[in-house]
């Protein structure tokens, strides 16, 4: 049996895992692990560590901390029983003074002793709320990736890091909006409440269909585009700090954490 | 004018924050900045920083992260547009090598280079809410400081930090105890819904009227103990890991942010 999207979808969360450790699926994590928080991930030296942790505390709406390791341990204990970051996420980008050199599905050869994880929130896990809700999500339904946007609205810096924050887009009819505010508040460590709708230029967005990250959606009549902050903010943060060394997971491709998504804070317990 | 607890009480954030700062208010905050969230303070050395703001993330329920200092900046811009940690705090415990040293009411010459400041949220804020909903709370009341107990509920570890989860108690009708639980979980800035309630034995405290820090208050028939994760958790765990120099506010003796306590981040604009 193929482990493709359509077969992880029902599958339950171990299942997932096992799939996204051994490789066998490497594509993006919507609708995965339903009711599990899923989490963006940045990965980088401790010398960096303090001023990172400061600008997340700084930018909660797009930085939601939900998980930090010791430093050089690879196993995040308080986000599950056996989550090894170095195989529980589907795809991986590295960074070398700030630019991309790959993408790869396993760090196990980056790995190094000085390395600090940092598990941060992610829209993804608000959206079964909205659908919960009948509120329909485009790229969901379509099997693709959120649009994702550098903003002009600026994060709050901490020592090497700052820039603008990074939003994600979804179009929601006028009479749901409301709705949609409310619903997404509930869930602070998913980037809560919408940080702005309506004309996207009024943010520094000039052409809706080409997202700097994830796939296009197209303008539905009868909705409005409304914007999330998003856990790739502290990814364009991390490269314009020009860091000699950093990993991030890739966009849309999560890590699914054993948090109950309702859960009030996102503390593992074998209760849980 | 004599700056009493009753005078304080009818004035504003500003006026408070200035006899605080002059040190002629130099007693506890309960009730007073009405509106604005309050904090718990522990101020350490860069070197044990990172893991103190891990077991705050680790604990976010007595340690709810509402602020970071860049290192040596006794300012904290994101919590207010003009708060000096070494004078803004009515009282403050200095402690060497893990033992309490002596009480000061600024810290102007205690100030290091290296030093980190953390502010937590506290209780007091939202015992607004629960007085708005027609909860008694007979501290406030009765001008004191709420008991607050060691429990034997542990903390999740981080480096050197460790230890037992310290509770604050209020006595609260039982046919009110759905409405306390429900209205301070709006408040995960502020330790959230309690976390437990009943026979205090079951979480370690032998004798109730006598609590490990602030004041007796008694029991109330028809009333139940309620416990909350209380801000001085963290000054357990900086006493037991004996850093040789640490300091926290006095306990009771909060510092008024200028962060309406109702914000849903943590983070000071000039248009909040």
């Amino acid at each position: 049996m193929s482990n493709t999207y359509s077969t992880l979808k029902n599958l339950d969360l171990q299942s997932v895992r096992s799939a996204i450790r051994s490789a066998e699926y490497t594509a993006h994590t919507a609708g995965l692990g339903f009711g599990y928080l899923q989490a963006n991930l940045v990965i980088l030296p401790e010398e960096y560590a303090l001023d990172f942790m400061r600008f997340c505390q700084r930018n909660p709406k797009p930085c939601p901390l939900v998980g930090v390791s010791d430093t050089g341990n690879a196993l995040l204990h308080t986000l599950g029983q056996d989550i090894d970051i170095r195989t529980d996420v589907p795809a991986y980008n590295i960074y070398k003074n700030g630019k991309l050199i790959g993408s790869v599905t396993d760090i196990k050869d980056h790995w190094r002793n000085d390395l600090v994880v940092f598990a941060l929130g992610c829209s993804f896990t608000f959206e079964r709320a909205l659908k919960a809700a009948g509120i329909d999500l485009w790229h969901i339904t379509n099997n693709t990736t959120v649009p994702m946007f550098r903003s002009t609205i600026q994060s709050v810096a901490a020592g090497s890091f700052q820039g603008p924050i990074v939003v994600s887009m979804r179009m929601i009819a006028e009479d749901r909006l409301k709705d949609v505010q409310e619903i997404s508040y509930r869930y602070p460590l998913a980037h809560g409440a919408p940080i702005y709708w309506g004309d996207p230029k009024a943010i520094g967005i000039e052409d809706i269909s080409r997202p700097d990250w994830g796939d296009p959606a197209p303008m539905e009549t009868g909705k409005i585009p409304v914007f999330w902050a998003c856990g790739v903010t502290p990814q364009a943060a991390v490269e314009q700090a020009n860091l000699p060394f950093c990993i991030t997971h890739k966009p849309g491709h999560m890590l699914i954490t054993e948090i109950p998504e309702d859960a009030e804070v996102p503390v593992f317990t074998k209760s849980t």
